[in-house]
Parts: C-alpha cells; structure tokens; sequence
C-alpha cells in the first residue's frame, strides 16, 4: 500500500524523507508532504532492526542525533550540508516558506503563534517523554516494570493532551481542525499523537474536541496516506 | 538587581512575561526580549512555592499547562484569548515577526531551518527531559534515587550536547554565534541549556565550540541581564 506520491524503487524526486512507519516526528513530516502534494521518496530507517539504523554511520552523517525524520532537498542547494534538514517542525515551516499553498500556518503573527503553540506543546511537552529511546532507558537503566513504564506513558500523554482539550474547547479559533477549517501544522502535530495515545490504550475519553478534530483529519488523503499502517516500512 | 528593560512596580508596559528565574524556556524569551530592546514587566512565577504558583487557578487560565513563560501583548488584541502566547519557541517567533530588529531568524529559508533545528533539537530533544516536572516524577512515583536522577539528567543533556558540538564543529555556517556573527533563536536556546548543564555538573569537556559560543553571548548584556541571577525573582 503505497500513498499517493511515494516514489519506490529508484530514488528519483527532489525530496527525500528519511523515516520510520511508527515514528510520530516522520509521520507528521509525511502529513505535511501529502497536505502540500509534493513528490518525494521515502527512505526507511529501521529504528529497531540492525541495532538501530539510525545508529549507523553514513545516516549519523545526515543527523549527529541519530533521530528520524530528515528531509534532503537535492535541488535546494549545491552544498549537501546546507541541503539536510532535521527536526520534525523545521521540515515543516520549511515547506510551507518555499510551497506556501496550501498554507500551514495562518498569516496574522497572533494566530500563527497559537498554531505553533499547539504544535510545540504536543513535540516538547508530550512525545519527547514518550519516545523509544526514553522508554528504553527507563526499563534498561533504571529497571522500571513494565506497568511503571505505561503508567508514565499514560501520565504524560493524558495530562499534555487534557490541557491542549482544555484550550481548544475554548478558543474560539478552534475550528472543524485545531485553528479554523483547513489543515495546519498544529493538525499536523496532533493526529500523530492521538493515534500513539491510542495504540499505548491512553485514556482519552474527556477529550471529545481532539478526537473530533482528529477523525476530521484522517478523513483526509493527506493523512490518511501518512499513516503509519500505510507507510513501505509498516510490518 | 533588574534588567535594563524590566519595570517593576506598577505593572505599565506592554508587554507581560509570566517567567520563573530560573525556568530555561522563561530565560530563552527574556533573552529575545532584551536583544530586541522590547520594555516589558516580569511577573515571577514561583514554581516551587505555595504549591506551585503555577497550578493556581488564575495562572491555568492564561496557561492550562501550568509551564512558563507566558507572554501577553496587552496592546495586540482587545481579545484576551489571543493576546496571551505560551510555548517559548511560538513567542519568539512571534516576537520576531512583529519587531523584525534585529532578526533572530536568517532570510533564506534553508538557513531558517537550520536555525530552528538547532532550537528544537534543545527545546525538543534536550530540555523536556530534565525539566522540574519530570525529575519530580523520576523521584516521587518511580522512587529513583538521587543518584540515578542525576544520572538521568546529565545522560540526556550530555548526548544531546555532543551531538549539537558535532553537528556546529562541522558546518561552515557557524560563526562567533550558532549561526553566523549575530545571535539567533539557536543561541536563545543554547545559553539557558548550557547554564543549566553546568549547573548540574555536566561533562562538557569535548564541546568547546558550544562553550565558546556561550561565551560569546554571554558577554552580550541581552544575555547577562537576562540570566536567572539577575532577575527580581532571583534567590
């Protein structure tokens, strides 16, 4: 199952993305990238098999952080570092400053930073205390049980996402999406998220204004397409 | 002991930063704030007393986070909802789309990337980890010793400052400052991180370029008067 403007097999477009199916920073790079119909390759790094590809050398090259998603742009630049971009909410203001249709971020500079506020509490505030590498130390280095590893899990998530439920049931910018009717990069955020909350059984039953706004997105082909289920790499 | 462009007293400037002194994300804005000479009242957010001053009613209305910093630009909006900001990296932001001088993000947009990636990879990937918050639960719920939190702290902090050493050692656009010979949002990022990893006793014996770069802000009055000793909260 391949989404509308993967290109497999020889690696042909301008943007490359470099990402794991289950990986929600990827995942809201994808969303971006289908929102703005542009071609691009996908290239899988597996963030478990081989001891962790992310860990290899030659993609250490791309990002000294080891993390995925980067976005190469083989015709942005001559110079092959100027041309490596990292960090998931970089891409994506990226794309919009050089494929500004359709726009991700609303152009009164108010509104443009409560989108990206929205944005930044789900990629600092929740997912970085929930990542892999975070579950892992706590059940390598600090022999957390398995359930005190879902409860922190589940502690982080529901308290970040009952306070962004708090916020956007009551401002009245919040739309059939998390800032008016069209698609931002704060929608690009939060349908990753929801969907991790899911699959960790997440408690999300107080928070009927994102699982609305969440269902409204993925009845888009946009992120649809950028599901992980429906990504080459998914198992 | 006040900063050039604090006013006590009765609150009369425009611009109202909720910061804790010694909050990183508070200490980034403050830093924006000075280089771009904005006046503005700090109103302290005492994290550790009466509770925490940030889970009082009051203060979850404007932030239903309960984090710092919040700014609000009484002047920008007759509407209250949208004239308050959170999230440190929307603020700034923010504050550099509406008083351009002197920027804090370059013009070209693979360069802005740069300079936000450099931002996220410590908003992100560095600082959620080590916040008051986390180490709390670290301790309270997960009932890990003193020991192993330092541990903890000082694993993610130390990675993620040599993988930012590695990647500014190695790209020719680093300058006197993360980006070129003026400072960025990179370095309002990097300043509060680095402070914060010394203060916690952090190997930062192989990141001379970060250093010399922390140095080098630091030597800027934007960046001392901004610095947790130097506000009216301090202690």
């Amino acid at each position: 199952m391949q989404a509308g403007h993967i290109r497999l097999g020889p690696q042909e477009e301008r943007m490359k993305l470099y990402s794991y199916f289950r990986s929600s920073a990827s995942y809201r790079v994808r969303i971006a990238l289908n929102l703005k119909g542009m071609a691009h390759d996908i290239i899988p790094v597996h963030l478990l098999k081989n001891g962790g590809e992310q860990f290899a050398p030659e993609f250490r090259k791309l990002n000294a952080d080891a993390l995925v998603p980067v976005l190469v742009d083989e015709e942005a630049d001559a110079d092959a570092v100027r041309s490596v971009l990292t960090q998931s909410l970089a891409i994506i203001e990226y794309l919009d400053e050089t494929h500004p249709e359709p726009r991700l971020l609303p152009a009164d500079p108010l509104d443009r930073a409560h989108v990206r506020s929205i944005a930044l509490s789900i990629a600092c505030d929740i997912h970085p205390l929930n990542n892999l590498r975070i579950l892992r130390y706590l059940v390598r280095e600090l022999k957390v049980s398995e359930d005190d590893k879902n409860a922190w899990y589940r502690h982080w998530c529901e308290q970040g996402l009952a306070a962004l439920e708090a916020r956007l049931a009551n401002d009245p910018r919040t739309g059939t999406f998390c800032y008016g009717d069209t698609p931002t990069l704060a929608d690009c955020c939060l349908v990753p998220q929801i969907a991790n909350a899911k699959r960790l059984n997440c408690d999300l039953s107080g928070m009927p204004t994102l699982l609305r706004i969440s269902d409204a997105c993925n009845a888009l082909p946009a992120f649809e397409q950028a599901a992980p289920g429906n990504q080459p790499d998914a198992e």
